[in-house]
């Protein structure tokens, strides 16, 4: 059976994405593609790279019946996103790939994002959509909200680590280094070629950034108590990939073994041999994460280091494993591109 | 039914590209990877994007049985090629990714490549590898001789304009722009990220690149002719992509409509609307060929610009293209991967 | 004796390169620093790169008194530049690195850049500002319009071959590749490092690019006849640096000869031994251009290709040439940074 | 007067940067250039971006009278710079780019770096050569240690905090960002464009990086008790920079401010505004440090950011810095170089 699948949001890389993705996959049409400032135009007018396919034109939001379609991801910034997920037919299921829906508390929306919750009723009903950790929910949601994909490549570190206690809470330290894809397609002085490539920055420095919303519910839900870590994330001149160094205190060893325990069995979660360290290269492009744990010199501390391709496994390859839950396919269904190196 | 592959050079990168692209074939099986200088290691070790799947070890030439295999990849350097295949058993189908059996004259390769033809008796039944303009051959093929990346791109845009007498054939020029990947993994100052990022230079330039003995074997046989046309290459910082300007004395839209019919039922090449100019973002990572016509503005001059990547179409996607013919598979089948872009 | 500087346009990239250079120069000194649409700024919230110089703050137009300079560089874009040079008092010596004063004829220029000339009765000042062909004229000059970056580049291998009638005229190829700081600090998508990076493309095919307008006026001058050639420029993934790949009929030794012999004593020409090319790594962030000549397999065809920075030799360094001259200074003053490698 | 230089290993990276700086030096005369590898061989064919300066040719070590220099730089790797450091005739003052005089105590060195110290006799009189931190001890010597450049950016900003006590000492951590020149021109798999760029990787992770010798050296001594940090250095697709993020606890005001303090003399330290974070891009190809400070959200701690060029202050900027004081100079001779951006 073939799924009926609306793109909202069609003309920036998290689409461009999903429907590289979805091209592959057996059982799902795109069947409408949604970008509001474009309508009218062709996909291959807006994206080159996908001129042999057979795509529906761009329209406007109003122009879908999305009541014919089985799926829909939605790929806009956050706020807009919001108000229209809040006026989609209830029963389309609904792939959120912004930030609207991570944060259950709309007081703490409000607080990270800066405007007022627009779709409350919906929130309640939303299921964090970090795959591996929320399968069986995902399966039966009508509203799945992507996780940021920073939060994303934290929390596969993190998360069975604070779980099985083995790692000291107060003094976590993610430092992140990110490719400029997930900075999307705006227009800014500091994302030109000229200014960005050839030299790297920190930014949101202090814990600033927003996904830190993502890390103190995830984490303090685990821990059963507040959890509040560090995080720096620095702007590398790359396109694709992020790369987080986690320093904790806690044995290097039962870190390690915890994390290969905890993902054994999970095909897109890698944990490499112990003392060996990942490369976003050998990511790049697909929905694979490489984790690699080192002991320090340093008696009873340790560093974990996590990598994946923040436009695949941290938006639309995470968004398509949760449309595959959902819609009742495999879940690695289109998801097993080999990474793309060199 | 699953046929059996073998990839001889398999810790080279289009060795690595052959497996990204199998990984992804319904019914091929990699059941021997052989590569000398690193056997024994498992391929994770030399390329670790590959680290999740299942693939046999590296091993030497000597430990296969070749009788055993459907088809056979090799992917080793010009002149080794010719000793290794003109060795192996002779019922097994061999796509050669080398230079060693694409001149039919065994003087012309000597005279291109510096050393005596070493498997003259195999160059007879060699047939040449461009997919598209070969076909029935390479289906009937033992042995296939894939182009080179550069030859390929520019018999993209000139064979169908010198088949069709549409253009002159004594002021050709290519002038070709090439990504960093076709020189392979070697270890030369010139290929060092320090030496080679923020920069770019002319390589092999008034007529001594190896291409040119493909050109100028190709090129004449279809124009019944000698024909000698001008090629310099240079060397950009980016990995994958090959972008060719051709300069040519004719009429544009003779130009354009010849290859624009010439492509209209090819799946893999793409001629975008008059005046449209590739960009080699867009077939990256692909076995997409996009080729563009302009007019100039003094009369009867046209620019025709074409771009493959060097990795895929250019070499193993082609070899793939190659193997599906003489296999009896759907020629399209694993290479239908979406360019990845950003 | 310190000459007074003013700089029109501080806040773009060509404003920032006159800024870096003059910072070494022993007798000038930056007296105003105009950006209208950034005034009330300091330059090193502009460009923090500039942070250790004590620079003047950014101002508008109106509030310097340009009868106290000596010398003012005008880096706006095109057609504003000639407003505002149109509009200032007339002793001030003007270096203008727009186009708005390169085409003599004041329809040429409307032609190529769609407005009607502003400022007709200054054009007839002005003096084509590549400084060593035009070093006496420069001298006297109150306006000099520098050239554009690829106008000076294909120029420096062109304009000796066409005046000693070494070469053909009328099959003449220039096949350019740009790096991206040519197009400014525009917000454009093409521009953002996520769609430029790792790729390539061709630009302004077919004889539309402006420079043309400067070639045409320039190669007709020197043959004393009509001479159009062909130009394709191709935008390249690195900050700094054009490549020009010059086709051309006539013999190579006597190119080479031609070349050599005209930039003998040019410090900053720099012609290489027959047969070696250049490459863009090596002149980068320096006044130096590099010339090399190769001789095709093709009788009487010769390849010349050149290299420099187009923010420096291409702009801003040409510029201080410019003004070193009509100062009286030593040419070379400030302009001998060694290029920076690796 | 002119002071007369020698530069021992003149072909790699640093010994490049070395002549870029001292070309713009009114005083000093590169007299020999030494490499032992590439002798007989002219500058510019090593380092074509040279060319237009008049160097000496390269020649063997023996071939130099060293009595007649001033000053000499040694850029070889080290152990060998041991050896030849040790032959050398001791009238004459050295500057060692090197590890091999680093590190006071030789087990300590043996320990690091693998091999017995070679030259304990000149280990006694040498100088560790951190400028800022050190001048009246450089001024006076004969033998200088420049500092690795990992180890100059991190004492940067933890010198002046641990002298003045105003951070913990037990929980340090140093996350560094560093650019692929710091490998130097070595022929390496991982170095390649190929595999390099697009992607980034930690290394040395786990307190097993050579300059953590030079910490642990310099820091234990300012706090007159062991001092123990992490230290994870990451290689970035970039040729030049370092960026070293680190983890502090204290009062962010108290960290800012004795920062400041420190500096506020200093022309090449350059510490922004309290919550302004520094950028590679803004000092490249110069020999400046940009220091940046930020509170945590998290109550008593820091994020103090540090950036420098790893060729110039890391290497050869530093070195002629200290020949300057070694040289009567000024110590700020040669080195204002503005940085190149973009």
């Amino acid at each position: 059976m073939t799924h009926k699948i609306a793109i909202i949001g069609a003309s920036g890389y998290t689409g461009a994405e999903l429907i590289r993705l979805i091209a592959g996959h057996p059982n799902m049409e795109i069947a409408a593609l949604v970008a509001n400032s474009k309508a009218g135009q062709t996909m291959d007018s807006v994206f080159p790279h996908l001129r042999h396919l057979d795509l529906p034109p761009l329209v406007t939001l109003s122009e879908v019946d999305f009541s014919q379609m089985d799926l829909c991801f939605c790929a806009l910034p956050h706020k807009t996103s919001q108000e229209v997920i809040r006026d989609l037919p209830r029963g389309v299921r609904v792939v959120d790939l912004s930030a609207d829906f991570r944060l259950e508390d709309p007081a703490v929306y409000e607080k990270w994002y800066g405007n007022p919750h627009a779709a409350i009723e919906r929130q309640a009903e939303a299921v964090y959509g970090l795959s591996e950790f929320n399968r069986d929910a995902i399966k039966d949601a009508t509203l799945v909200a992507g996780t940021g994909c920073n939060a994303a490549t934290g929390q596969y570190i993190l998360r069975p680590l604070i779980a099985q206690g083995v790692i000291g809470l107060d003094d976590i330290i993610l430092d992140m280094k990110c490719a400029v894809s997930g900075a999307g397609r705006s227009l800014k002085e500091g994302l030109l070629h000229a200014e960005l490539s050839e030299g790297y920055n920190a930014y949101s420095v202090g814990g600033v950034h927003r996904h830190l919303g993502e890390f103190d519910q995830e984490f303090s839900k685990l821990a059963g108590r507040d959890v509040r870590i560090q995080f720096t994330p620095h702007l590398i001149p790359a396109n694709r990939g992020i790369l987080a160094t986690a320093y904790v205190s806690g044995n290097a060893q039962d870190v390690y073994d915890t994390l290969a325990q905890a993902y054994a069995t999970e095909e897109f979660i890698q944990v490499l041999p112990m003392g060996e360290t990942p490369s976003t290269h050998h990511v790049r492009g697909s929905n694979y994460v490489h984790i690699g744990v080192c002991a320090d010199r340093i008696e009873n501390r340790a560093i974990v280091i996590a990598v994946l391709d923040n436009l695949t496994k941290g938006s639309s390859g995470q968004a398509l494993q949760n449309a595959n839950l959902m819609l009742g396919e495999e879940e690695h269904t289109g998801l097993r591109l080999v990474p793309c190196f060199p």
